[in-house]
């Protein structure tokens, strides 16, 4: 059995997490902390069965877990991170901080990096790359939320060079869990429901930095996202149209037999055949990564569609998927594929 | 010209009062106020293309104005309503400060009354029922969005004292924006989409003892409700399911011609047909109630269902019916009937 | 390992149930058949990876599994589930077809039964009530959606002979997926999004004589149910909120207790605790049936809250929960408690 | 008083326009056909008041109106505009019959042309743009609903000459009743609920060819559009996200400026200042074309996000827009600026 501890169990990954590893046939839960409801039950902060006591994190019996998952927010993570590798656990941060490789873009896009020595150890947790690091890391960065998606589409194309221009268009849809459970204007039921909106748009959302890093190290040449983020009016999934000029000598059925090359006996990998395109329905309540591909109708251009659930795929799924991993598990164990 | 200031215009009836004066022939928005967003123009705070500046509540011109409404919260109305009043306009007041008629009942569901002197001169704002004394008044309180529909449709029973038992029981479902506009857990997008709750159920919600005042009055004997408000997942609308006890010699097509006949030339009220059940895509965006009744499948007991847009019939559109009953113009001006 | 046929596998009831046995680590699915998409994967049916053929009702090698699941309508069961108890193979019906123990009863609500020699051999098959039967019986008649919540709500007040009056009214709204996989101007979205309304009311549905026939067995008097159905603008889930006078020397606290007594032990039933109330949230995607209650503020008079996810504890959920205790597996394998 | 028919009254564009014309108080609404529901009345339809006579198309008094709008499909729609001519009345066609110019390619999207000799007569209804033709004409090809937001926005850059490169991209987004009001897997509700779904990808859709004219004829070259729209779950509303390259001598401040000068004094353009992106709460339920631009992070790219009712601006509110022109009316009657 694997011994767990969750820091910031109430946010919406938190949740998800819990409910995960109480499924969870190998891992147990020794500790679940929040910063807001320390001192209460689970069950009387979401509507769950959850008896478990929420503690502070200060109080986190660090001695007694094999790896502590932080759902904490990017700043508060990176301190926690070291307090976990000294107790002599490991970490799975599903915040920000150990995505950039660089403090000097992490300091551009956030504020001056709290523990910058600790970046070069930390594993990028995108596990379907970069499995056998994973396998190996004391410290894994859970990817963001909308990067997952278009990075598993692109790789394969990335790598083989046939991604053509230096822009790539991202157009990204996802659901209102992914803005956090924080009651705001922007997340009041009213103002989203029956809504639909775009914000950050352009380069200016915080995983343009994390996407432009990890497309510009698939291939040969750096590369620029112009990404607009929008609101669904739903909880959870995020669907991914991307825009993409590629070699036009590949046609779509060699594309798609790269991507099945590619993920050959990836469990969270689906490739929808020729004439299907991913929705959210596909993904959504599943660690899946769902993959789709059409011609744009001019030669050469492709429009790749990718759904996932934010809070799976894009987040606690996925730490599920690189707990299994770091640990020697079956790598869908308590997970939906 | 009716010269026109609105208090409180940024919360959701607000909003819905300031559309519909803009809108309305034979008004003029001379002012609208706020706490939080004075100095604000009015499309900084709501998606719409009203460069209209929001000014603080003290700052009202009210010598300007014919009539000023009150979308303030209880409490805040009461002194309010002194001051527009004094300033020698009318007033039209949307919270519940002038709804109850004994000020120890307001005081024990609120708390003390901040000006008590004015209550007796207040006119409950039903306007089907009162039209005549809303005619003459200087205040109106305007009914809650939860009493309106059952009001309307068991006063025909009531006043004809077809109604057996003392208890009635209303089970209500209100969209959102009853819930008002200032974020919070229960506002939550993820916290309401997709579910379905209860709230102050029994006799615990505040709307019951209004509620029981006025059914009270229409008939012979006092009323109680058992009432259960419950949330929709939807923006707007309440649907209200009546469960009532009614003199077994009255058959449901009789009870259809009392409501006709009481309510013959009515633009806002909507009788439907037996077998027809009133929904909310009947009322949402009118100013209408929906008034609808089936046998409930045992001798003497029938199913009234009663749909209205909360923010409309259920609070601004009232409130303009109102207005131009006050103020002697055509009911419907400014309204969809 | 149980061997598994499900028919009618392409309905909502039928995809949730093939999900379900797909992940059971002690089912195997042997087949899964469809009048419709015979002929077609499942995964060109529904938004899965599930790359299984539909065969033909007729085809259905019955002699290989050790139970079918019905998923068919009403009077497509019945003869199946004679095929199916011919062959050897235990059935559990997801229809109508044998939960009504009178087939005078049956034959109004629906037509002349086609196998009524079956109907005495059947059980119902609401899993903590019957459980001993069940686990017994060749042949189940899993509950209706509908009065699956309620009954469980009511039953530990009816063997107490709590209950007063001979009629329960039962306020009930349900996620559309409750009407059935085929598109319809009832489950168009443009018509059931942002409203809400009611429909078969009084004592008209079809699951009316399905609770007054377990709800008069329960106790030692008949019972009626005034009953009002609405269709929720969701997918899924049931909350029905109850009006049940008891007697007045139980407080709320010893109704709660008698709850947690009667259902000691069980993994699918979660009381909540005095002051909480029952949301879809607290049971979708689960196949817990979650009890609350509260005082209806007039003396002896209560308001039950019950929530179920409809397509799991109100179809499919039950249904394999039935299945576990039919061949002795642990009640909760396959299932989210 | 302008006097009315409607052919097609009981879809979704039908729908919109009886409640408009039946409010507007500068027409009369004459008559209402369907072919579906020909001898019923309107209220028994769509939960409305109105109890109007549906007569069957063929029954159509023509000789009584001054125009006839056709919401019927494209294919029927050209004989009945040749009927409406010839009885000497005005024409307004929501189809896509008299949109493309060229038959060939009216053809090969649709079928051959039923009544090619009225297409050159047609004009194309997009009010800001042609607004003098349309008041000359007896004829109006009211435009497509997703052509109409990205037209408007596209229309004084192309003018200019200022857009860069040959393709387009429009990533639009629409509800449900673009779809239309017949029941199919499409539009079940628990299809679309809680999902997100592109279709028709590429250079697929038949807007295509409508826009691809359109953009074609502003500027001085061809252009094409590689466009994907998606299904939200939403009733009404398109959002279109435009991915274009511009005169990198023109920033943000100059391009609003020109939006600004070309629309002046347009009722229904509303342009967002710099740092405000459109949404589906700026234009639902109005007739406003809501425009805004964003920097796409790269010199020369702009992102421009373009909102719009469906219904309205999209169509019926549109469509009446041309009415109010084509008979010298206010331009805003019987609409919401």
């Amino acid at each position: 059995m694997v011994k767990v501890g969750i820091f910031g169990a109430t946010g919406y990954a938190g949740y998800e997490l819990v409910k995960a590893i109480l499924r969870h046939p190998e891992a147990e839960l020794v500790f679940a902390s929040s910063t807001s409801y320390a001192g209460q039950r689970y069950k009387d902060v979401y509507p769950c069965p959850y008896d478990l006591p929420l503690i502070a994190p200060e109080e986190a019996p660090l001695e007694q877990v094999d790896v502590a998952f932080l759902c904490t927010p990017h700043g508060a993570s990176a301190p926690l991170a070291q307090r976990v590798l000294q107790a002599g656990a490991k970490c799975i941060d599903l915040s920000a901080d150990f995505r950039l490789r660089d403090p000097a873009i992490y300091a551009r896009w956030y504020r001056e990096h709290p523990v910058p020595q600790l970046i070069n150890e930390a594993v990028y947790g995108l596990t379907e790359i970069y499995r056998q690091q994973i396998a190996q890391a004391r410290l894994v960065a859970n990817p963001g939320c909308y990067p997952t998606g278009p990075l598993l589409a692109l790789y394969p194309f990335l790598r083989k060079n046939l991604v053509r221009g230096e822009q790539i268009i991202i157009d990204a849809k996802s659901g209102v869990s992914g803005a956090g459970a924080k009651p705001s204007l922007k997340t009041h039921f009213v103002n989203v429901h029956d809504s639909f909106s775009a914000y950050n748009v352009g380069r200016s959302h915080r995983h343009v930095p994390e996407m432009e890093q990890e497309l510009s190290r698939y291939g040969e040449q750096p590369r620029q996202v112009i990404f607009t983020p929008h609101l669904l009016p739903i909880s959870r999934g995020i669907l991914s149209t991307i825009y993409v000029s590629l070699d036009p000598s590949w046609n779509q059925e060699q594309l798609l037999d790269l991507w099945h090359e590619t993920y050959a006996g990836e469990p969270f990998i689906q490739i929808l055949e020729s004439g299907k395109l991913a929705t959210l329905a596909h993904a959504n309540y599943t660690n899946r990564c769902v993959l789709s591909l059409a011609p744009a109708g001019v030669e050469g251009r492709f429009i790749l569609i990718t759904a996932i659930d934010n809070l799976l795929k894009g987040a606690s799924g996925q730490a599920l998927q690189n707990m299994n991993v770091m640990f020697g598990l079956e790598e869908t164990l308590g997970l939906v594929a």
